[in-house]
């Protein structure tokens, strides 16, 4: 199922199913003092190795870095460039492409705008000009829907509630006991030098209140739903 | 020790400590039909994190694609070109100089010559324009140290002996039982369309004569003689 | 106060005052049957022109052209590709720079993602290299403040009821009087290479309630605001 | 006719007739202390719009930018660099031909020759590759034919007689009523550094002797002959 | 005189005289059916070397290849593209800077447009960027001085009279026997996917009244006239 | 032979006969106090011409520039960067492709890594996108063959003992007479900033040893060698 693991032979066997190929994309990105840098990591390989699983795909290498912007000057995350995550993941659709992948779901942990772009300009690229079927979200879109349920109202964001409790059911113990609560501050439509002011923490939402079962409950409507859209999109 | 476990918080503590960062290549390669594609991941991953453990360096995530020639028309080899791996390390790399790291081991498990010349324009980047130190080579390199002795005047190459062996000793689940021999066939100086004739069976050496113990000891004279050149290079 | 209106000279001399410029950034887009293809122009130079007139700041000439995904296929729309309209805006804050402006307004009429993320990546690039200070929003985001007032639930996107009543009240004699209903058809996550699918009818919203009378109050409201916006961020 | 004035129906609509379609090119660019920053653009979007009436085609939105050399650090100028201008003709060209626009007529105010390549590289791209067919040029080489009459000798370019007469036809209101002569200085074959030197008061040619008169005269000549022109080579 | 010549240890002792440099440009493009493809690069060689020998400066190694457009479908024609020749005479020049050299003259034999504006933004980048003191021309430039004298009224151009007769001069042993009068023939402001059309016999003039006295003396005015621009834009 | 030196219908002649087209590679690079800068240019030069002479093939004009790492900041070194270095070679396969040309042998002088890889990717362009048949080599991989024989056990590299007694045999006016003995100083694996440390004296080998029978001996070989490779490559 992973790639990575079979052999080439055992490779162009799985590819006469004309299976689905699911593409994670970590990050190595500061998510205040309770989260690990590789969150963005951690969440989308669980999301995938479980969709997989179930519709019977294979999973690509992860991508483990993303382009930051508001994090950037922050202690531990590491950046590409908008180009750079471009060409990174369109050289991927094309080497799929010549593998004779048709049918690619791209999913990033990371859920950056300036990242996103970056990553769909190279997924319009695949479905364009090569043909390819392709889907691309974050999982932190899927797990928005459960905010108002979760959050009950509080702000969340980056690093938060949500966050924070769907690391604990997966690497636990990468989770700090101690975990405070973060703000968001807006710039407005200011395009800051310093954009680490919008988190004087590090993090936005109310971290404290995480817990292992609002994490299950989260990855659990996550890969269910994503499995639903997946076949939806691919088998319909 | 994994950058990407460490929270924000406890990466800028470990950064008092001036420590080294490595940083893995792999890559997702064609290596035969008894070796897994991530192989090249594999072996470069294990060695940092086994010199990193001795000489107290932190280990950065890894880059788990690059770039391939020879086996690029081969089931499963996912290939990204030149300029896109290029700015890939030079991107990580001045991520690092921003968060202050000045000594940086690149291992690139993968040792074609595009590949490492990517690498190497990257790393010659931040040595010139960042001031970082930078040490790269590929653990192969290390790997020929021995292959008088463990190879014993048989050809070997790609997915041969040596590598098999090794994947025996890190990853045993993942090579095959059954192991042919593979040959090499030059191609003198014609640059070819066709690269992968010059791999007929997609590997080269007595992969058959592959074992777990002589792969203990390639594994560890690396793990040996990296930590004593790290030392040298950095320590000195 | 139009910049392309002043000598060289008058310039010179008006830029004692280190005053605010207005960059707007127009487009050349399909917006339904019964609005100009230059809706997304006439929007934002008639913002700037007042906006400017309160603050007594300088405007720019017009970008004519921005990036479109979603109407790419539609007839009249005319598309720069991301990497030119990141490159223009760049090169125009950079002579701006040359001119020793340091305050830019940059309002793009036009509100895709991928366009305003080019834009955005130009101005960062102002802010974080050249020391300027730069706002960047679309007056389609302040319109957006109205949307509950105006749509009363209705859907409503582009080209649709809050665009053509600020376009009635700009230029009434480009807006046809037959006026239909259009809807946004959601492609999920799936990156299609059919992107106007979206749009049925080539717009999303009631034009057909969309009044003169609505667009002046619109119209007033963006003008209000985003001088407060620009007095608070320039002026503070 | 004028391209952003249409909807997209009535866009589609017009290409029936496979119309020529017009594309002015301007400038934001100091022309001394006697004329407007937009003396480039104000004078072909004149001419542009006098010919398509006659020959029934449509006028595209202008570019307000280009490149600049002499003037470059001149109050007021605003330049593109060499690549985004190739790059913007291109991407407009591309959507034009997308459109299934097959004859276009770019017109550039600004007469530089390292702007005019930018502009004739995009152009050639287009005849070469997208089998357009494309007339470049400039509406200042067709008031060149009348300097003789027009100067009897005197010395004159840019900002000049011919230009200064043609802007007090075009916007008499922009001209100011002090207007001296300007010499041009050659810097021989060196490439310098401060090329305004070639302009001591950024401008050369005696535009005390303009008028509207000869402005007139000369705007009439341009428009009689480039209509012939676009006739011979797209009616023929 | 000839830096190929040149040991390491000669150059850096003629360095310490601040020398001039000479950087030949030639090319490899068909010239009609009686003269040879280098053409272009036989004439500012000879010319340099010449020069060089007057005012004790240093000759760098030709560039043998240029960018060409018109004559780029005919046999022998060897084309770079523009942005590959600034970028080549770009690394030259900041090669020649690390070297310290200070003083460069350019002297390019093919005297395309699009040809010369690539070289000039390269020795733009050269004055403004890097402080070196840069003349850039065509040994044709000069030759066309004569024109008048040499070819007495008859239109002349591209393998015509004037290098014909430059051509006796320096390699006789390459110029047919047999030669004709070629024509140029303008394709007005249309720009063509065939622009060879404007050579119907690969050259224009009168290539019969060409002669090694007129080509020695047309030489020998362009190392004058040369020699004396040198002298007074680097010794003055 | 020479394609400089045939017209452009001589060279159509030519053609009819499909013949192999060398092109060599030359370099301007500090080579020790013993041997000139160009002594990468005169080795290929001297080499294809006896080659093409033999096989009845053309020869294109050098390239006289190359890519530099180690001997970078010495003296009289002009370097490329690799991605000109790489363009270079593409745009002249490309205008040989449009040209008919279907053979090629790339012979370049200097044997750099980084600087063959550029030439490398070049030629694979050439024969995966255009469908040509190229070969590519160092004339200095042929000489190596005879190291052992000439070199008697004794260190030998860059400038050394292979090289000196070549240029002994091609350029003898060239070399100095006063000849020592150069080490190399290998870095290990660090990237380093100031690479000419690996050459204190600027070469490698003892170059006092060299004699011009020796050279001939070598070129000799290189020459049989390389006819036959060439032989056995394109007529076989």
């Amino acid at each position: 199922m992973r790639i990575d693991e079979l052999s080439s032979t055992a490779f162009a066997k799985a590819m006469e199913a004309d299976p689905i190929v699911f593409l994670p994309l970590g990050a190595c990105e500061a998510h205040g003092p309770h989260l690990p840098l590789g969150t963005d990591t951690f969440q989308p390989e669980e999301t995938v190795t479980q969709v997989a699983k179930r519709v019977g795909g294979l999973v690509a290498p992860t991508i483990n870095y993303g382009q930051h912007s508001s994090t950037l000057n922050m202690p531990g995350t590491i950046s590409l460039t908008f180009d750079t995550l471009r060409s990174l993941v369109k050289d991927i659709l094309e080497s799929l492409h010549r593998n004779k992948v048709h049918k690619v779901v791209v999913l990033t942990g990371h859920f950056g705008s300036v990242h996103r772009i970056a990553i769909k300009l190279a997924c319009e690229h695949a479905t364009q000009h090569l043909g390819m079927k392709v889907m691309m979200l974050s999982d932190y879109q899927l797990a928005l829907h459960l905010e108002k349920e979760i959050c009950q109202g509080l702000e969340d964001g980056h690093g938060g509630l949500l966050e924070t409790s769907r690391i604990m059911d997966i690497r636990p113990d990468l989770v700090a006991k101690e975990r405070s609560h973060g703000e968001f501050v807006d710039s407005g439509y200011l395009i800051v030098s310093d954009p680490e002011r919008c988190f004087p923490k590090g993090f936005s939402g109310d971290a404290g209140l995480a817990s292992e079962e609002k994490g299950r409950r989260i990855n659990t409507y996550i890969v269910d739903t994503l499995t639903e859209l997946v076949r939806a999109n691919f088998e319909g």
